[in-house]
């Protein structure tokens, strides 16, 4: 167990390493942010930072040992980077979950080999492989680059008439996998975080709302029955468990009904704090954040309670331009991530609304 | 009204600047904490902090340069400090709020002139004058410095039998206030809220317990009737347009209870967030700090709802050792303040437990 003062190490300078930075800060935890060199928000709010690419090997070992524990904001660390920082300190999520979680053909073969439901999907490796998925999987289907996507970036979808080879060139010519579409009614996710202990909390299932393959908002609860909310949240129980997982971790699922049953399909793992996450700021007992930074400092979990109804919007490029009516507005919590530049499709913050029940 | 990603200057490094810092920090406003060497906590969680002294004037002035608008988490700032400071950059609360607050004579005459009760108090500027305002006042009385003091340093309770010119000499031989004690029921104090455009907000009543004149914990709402509630918010009110404040006030008064009746006495102005306003962090829609950083930045006030009832225990010395437990009670919200070091008397952190109604 960390005691106050200790330092927590942060791979990533963005929004989400601040927020775990700043629910640190609360729990009398200092932070030590190690990022490339760029718009780090993360460093107005950390007692440390360190500007160092993710294959600087000595930079990266020099943080480790200023440090006592090491986390991180997203998934895409590199796996060189990982294995430096494991052999001098611990790193939470571990290797195991990374390595699951970077390649989507890894993550879905894990989460089939738990009997847990995927959508269709097949290894994409050329333009050859593409033709054969697509004749198996049929069209619409989506294919994405096995590594590296998120927000939409990575992914096409193959209509009718695709040239088949121009996408895969498009995506980069990379191993990718092909996917089937699936008749979802709705997008929820459980946010869920499991001990050094094994122990586990979830929150509330929330559903999401995308435009342009960005979340636009999530409410919690979901719509959806309690026999599937329970069912989703195991789901991500076992899938947390299958991995010793330690940290909050976020299973996207679709919601499909079929002849009045709903059933769950796994879309994707994030091995992180998670925009679907974001309401529990200002809506639950404990933050996805801090129950983050309680995982990995090797403390309790806190409870997960949902306080009201709640809605989180995130602010899009020039949405967060709307500041003023938001900080105006009774009901609204404002976030900003204090990002020096308004940019297309850039998370800038989000409002939450909760209605005490 | 200061855009997001502007920079809030804060006088000292202690846990108010610190909590105002993580505030800020949530609307994209940036902080640089200006504080003599020392253990300063809230630089952990600022983007920018100069170590300086409070009459190093050339430092003030650079830090005035290098922000848009200046507080300060405490009374004491020096004259001079806050005329460096004011003529380079807006200073909220003013120079006019600080120095009423500075000096509990001034402080006192300009809450009396007002028509708000205070207690009886006489000044004292040596032992002869000391001996008469015993003799106006009667024993039990407190002998109180003008200046400086907090959590009961800078007095004395003049007992029989006290050797006044000890005690007086204890106290420094400097200007003094002698005041009579008040038969009161509980202690209660109206955190409140006044914007730049002269908006004014208060959270409901809370009341407070001291020990060893040092406070322990604080309930919100107080036990005192609606009618009683009122009048102590209209006083706060009064107080604070009677300065043009901006920012948060906090007055803590003394609830008389006579004949069935209630009354208020005004014990002390604090024109600062308050110890008595942290339960708002987790009670409240909108935390005293965010309202201290919404004031300053000439944002709209926001909402003081209370979401529930609320107790907040300080964490004093050696109680910050239960962290533990704490942290394993899903029902307390735990804030440690990042000091290097428990010390007798210090406060290190404070839990909140809010029950929703």
């Amino acid at each position: 167990m960390l005691e106050p003062g200790a330092t927590i190490g942060i791979l990533g300078g963005g929004q989400l390493g601040r927020m775990l930075a700043l629910a640190a800060a609360r729990l009398g935890l200092k932070c030590h942010i190690y990022a490339p060199a760029g718009d780090n928000p993360a460093f107005d709010v950390a007692a440390r930072h360190t500007v160092g690419a993710y294959d600087d090997e000595a930079a990266l070992a020099a943080f480790a040992r200023e440090v006592e524990v090491v986390t991180y904001e997203f998934e895409n660390v590199p796996a060189r980077a990982a294995a430096v920082l494991g052999s001098l300190r611990p790193v939470y999520p571990d290797a195991r979950a990374l390595e699951t979680t970077q390649d989507r053909l890894v993550e879905k073969d894990f989460v089939r080999a738990l009997g847990i439901e995927t959508a269709p999907y097949v290894a994409v490796d050329d333009a050859g492989s593409l033709a054969r998925a697509v004749a198996a999987l049929g069209r619409p289907s989506i294919l994405k680059t096995r590594r590296f996507g998120y927000d939409g970036k990575g992914q096409a979808t193959i209509r009718g008439g695709a040239d088949l080879g121009g996408v895969f060139r498009a995506l980069g010519s990379q191993p990718c996998i092909l996917e089937g579409l699936v008749p979802f009614r709705r997008e929820v996710s459980v946010v869920a975080a499991r001990g050094a202990d094994g122990a586990f909390a979830a929150w509330d299932v929330c559903e999401n709302e995308h435009e342009q393959h960005i979340l636009a908002r999530t409410v919690a609860p979901a719509r959806l029955s309690e026999a599937t909310a329970a069912a989703a949240i195991e789901i991500a129980h076992r899938l947390a468990d299958a991995l010793a997982y330690v940290g909050v971790i976020a299973v996207e699922m679709f919601l499909v009904e079929e002849r009045g049953a709903e059933r769950l399909v796994v879309n994707e793992l994030a091995p992180r704090v998670h925009n679907s996450g974001h309401w529990t700021m200002d809506g639950a007992a404990t933050s996805q954040f801090e129950q983050h930074i309680r995982a990995v400092a090797g403390w309790p979990l806190g409870s997960t309670r949902r306080i009201g109804r709640c809605e989180m919007t995130n602010l899009i490029g020039e949405q967060a331009a709307q500041w003023r009516e938001i900080a105006a507005d009774p009901g609204a919590r404002l976030h900003l991530y204090g990002k020096a530049e308004i940019r297309a499709g850039r998370k800038m913050g989000h409002v939450n609304r909760v209605e005490l029940e």
